[in-house]
């Protein structure tokens, strides 16, 4: 809201800024005469900083009025610094084990001090293009998702809390309206912004634009993200927003967060893996053919999506005489497997038109991803993204006819 | 909020309370001295007062922290007043010809001076009982509801207002939940507020507590009713919120107004009609055997719906390049129509199955409508409630089977 008060820091003042908070100060053990800061934001909208005193380090991450890919020109809010400080705070409390703490939040500057997540851990998207496999991503994905999203609906909550939580994010709007143009609208439509591997893909970028059954498909999905508010969603789940080693997976990046439609989180992180699938025979060479790393890929997406439906599923059984309102245990009881499989399922297709827009958008819309930009043949980088354009295409068309995640798998080998 | 300034009026201290505001008063032809005052509040909740000078009319409608009908062991926010206050001039402001208009709003004492609807206006329900024909009925309320939805809804409004708006009203929860209970949920469990003709329909309200097809359906209606932001509904549209006389359609009482699903609003208006249809036969006698009125009220059903969409999709055609956020006409220009077929199909399954919860809980839930209440002998009442409890329980089962408004009549004939 304020301008007044902000400015934005660069890494020398921030070191001033942060000899000013005792809370920061004091995360850094108060040895703050020889602070080491260096910027490593490599996202399209925030600075992020990682500072480092003799005896430990945090993240400093601050939002600017706009978006730093594009510049001044593209204005955005800074307020979005604040729905990512409530909803860190929010998914920490949910699932402390996969997403950092929060040590500080300054409105007016817009400035979140929080947990340096320690190398070895590493942005999950720079090892799926590497072809490094991660043994617990999918348990810990399945548990992320289940806590977050679970404890923020009417499975959990009450009316009144739920009404109450819609409200507090509603502000957040304008990342929402984000969203919704470069997600759900650009690619379906001529945009300065959109772009593609041009000229191999000129004709399937069009095709897009035309596919009538394709467009009523993704307004049925825009209306959902606009209007149903399932679940305090992350809302920007992609493989850029996990860092992970063996042992741990941490979650970061919730600036557009709201109440929206669970397969929208679901869907985003499901969507990248199959991105991260596609890209691989443009990343294979004679020593690698990464044909393991692809079966890989899809076992992880198919644990994902399972071992997350037992732990939702599981929370909801823990939980079904607890105060969440949409389901009275009273009234369902004779039912209830029934009513959990339907929950389920209508939730499965959600998520899978949601990972399905979220795929094309990343071949045809602005916003690209390293899996296929990092495959240099133009030619190499087309054909895999035509077929995950395909895919993506026919998933969303058909996204109602699948019953099981390995029925969706078998359509991508 | 407030507590404090607040007091419950009665006939005697309402005409001192006139007499304090200006815009009351001259409402009134600023002749306050010999007012005449008359309580004609006939619902659940409310004190509605005419208020009548030598020149002219008003009405003075006062909530009370309780529910009128229980008392005070029933405790309910009189905050409903506010939101039935900027309901109302909303509504107004959208459809003028069909709700009166807001004079005066005091939120801490819950008191709306609005216009006053003359005689011969009255409560539709008592006509359906009465045998009554209104031919503008449909074509009138068609307005209403497309007006009022559409302009409230991603249709017209951008999602900037949207989310604004949405917000606005999600302070109305108490009254959310009130639905939530009596309409989605404790028709479907054992509840001490329940009540249906015994001993007569024992059985049939046990087998809606067994029923398990159904409960899935209205499990999905109920989360449909909590999560789905679709436009600004009235919530209460029942055959007692609307006033008519031939010429005229006024809609009153909107204090359960948020930001619902559509059909919501559409549903509870056909299926009202529905069960002023059924109870027909309870009020049979020889001389009328209420065959022409039976087929009055069907045509009004189908007319309600088919005016109804008409009127919608010709808003939407004329704002297809509006503010609206939702679709796009630069992206859905080659597919219009089916993208307005596909919107209004679903609209028209959502309105059948809230249609048919309305109609269940008006037979087994605690509050019951006139229509049936009037029919004295039980045997003859039963079996009317009967009938229509089989077509609802029907009608939420399949109701996406259903096509047209007239495959859904066929199946009550
Ligand atoms: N808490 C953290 N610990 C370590 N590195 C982080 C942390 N937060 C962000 N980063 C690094 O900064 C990069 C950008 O952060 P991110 O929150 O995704 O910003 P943006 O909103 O601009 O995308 C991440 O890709 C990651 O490398
Ligand atoms: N503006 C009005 N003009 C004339 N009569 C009204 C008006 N508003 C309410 N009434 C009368 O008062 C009754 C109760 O009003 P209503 O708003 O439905 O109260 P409640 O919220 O208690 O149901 C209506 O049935 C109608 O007879
Ligand atoms: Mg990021
Ligand atoms: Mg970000
Ligand atoms: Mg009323
Ligand atoms: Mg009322
Ligand atoms: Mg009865």
């Amino acid at each position: 809201m304020t301008t007044e008060g902000f400015r934005v820091l660069d890494e020398k003042s921030l070191i001033d800024y942060i000899k000013a908070i005792p809370s920061l100060a004091s995360k850094l053990g108060n040895q703050v005469d020889n602070l080491k800061v260096k910027e490593v934001g490599d996202g399209y909208l925030n600075f992020v900083y990682i500072v480092i005193s003799p005896s430990s380090s945090i993240v400093i991450k601050q939002a600017v009025p706009y978006v730093r890919l594009i510049g001044e020109s593209w204005p955005l809010t800074k307020e979005r610094s604040y729905y990512e400080a409530i909803a860190l705070k929010r998914q920490h409390g949910l699932s402390p084990k996969h997403v950092p703490e929060v040590y500080h939040f300054d409105r007016t500057m817009s400035v979140i001090g929080m947990q340096y997540i320690e190398p070895p851990h590493i942005i999950l998207r720079k090892d799926l293009i590497a072809g490094v496999e991660y043994p617990l991503l999918a348990q810990h994905m399945a548990e992320f998702l289940a806590n977050t999203l679970f404890y923020t609906s009417l499975l959990y909550l009450t009316t009144t809390q739920h009404k109450s939580a819609v409200v507090e994010f509603c502000g957040n709007v304008d990342l929402c309206r984000l969203t919704e143009q470069v997600v759900f609208s650009d690619p379906y439509k001529v945009s300065q912004y959109n772009r593609w591997t041009s000229p191999y893909l000129d004709s399937d970028a069009e095709a897009v634009r035309n596919d009538k059954v394709l467009k009523l498909e993704v307004a049925e999905l825009k209306s959902k993200f606009c209007e149903r508010t399932q679940a305090l969603i992350h809302s920007d789940l992609h493989a850029g927003s996990v860092m992970v080693t063996h042992e741990s997976t941490q979650v970061i990046d919730p600036e557009f967060a709201f109440y929206g439609p669970m397969g929208f989180d679901v869907g985003a992180f499901i969507g990248n893996l199959f991105l991260a699938y596609f890209a691989q025979d443009g990343h294979a060479t004679q020593e690698n053919e990464r044909k393991a790393y692809k079966a890989w890929i899809t076992d992880t997406i198919a644990d994902t999506w399972n071992l997350f439906y037992k732990k939702f599923t599981s929370l909801w059984d823990i939980h079904k005489e607890g105060p969440g309102e949409a389901y009275l245990y009273e009234i369902y009881n004779d039912v209830w497997e029934d009513v959990k499989q339907k929950y389920m399922i209508d939730l499965f297709h959600d998520s899978l038109g949601f990972g399905a827009a979220k795929m094309i958008r990343r071949i045809v819309g602005v916003a690209h991803v390293e899996d296929f930009e990092s495959i240099t043949d133009p030619v190499k980088r087309a054909d895999c993204e035509r077929r995950a354009l395909d895919f993506a295409k026919n998933l969303m068309k058909k996204r109602r006819s699948f019953n099981t995640i390995t029925d969706v798998i078998s359509t991508a080998l």
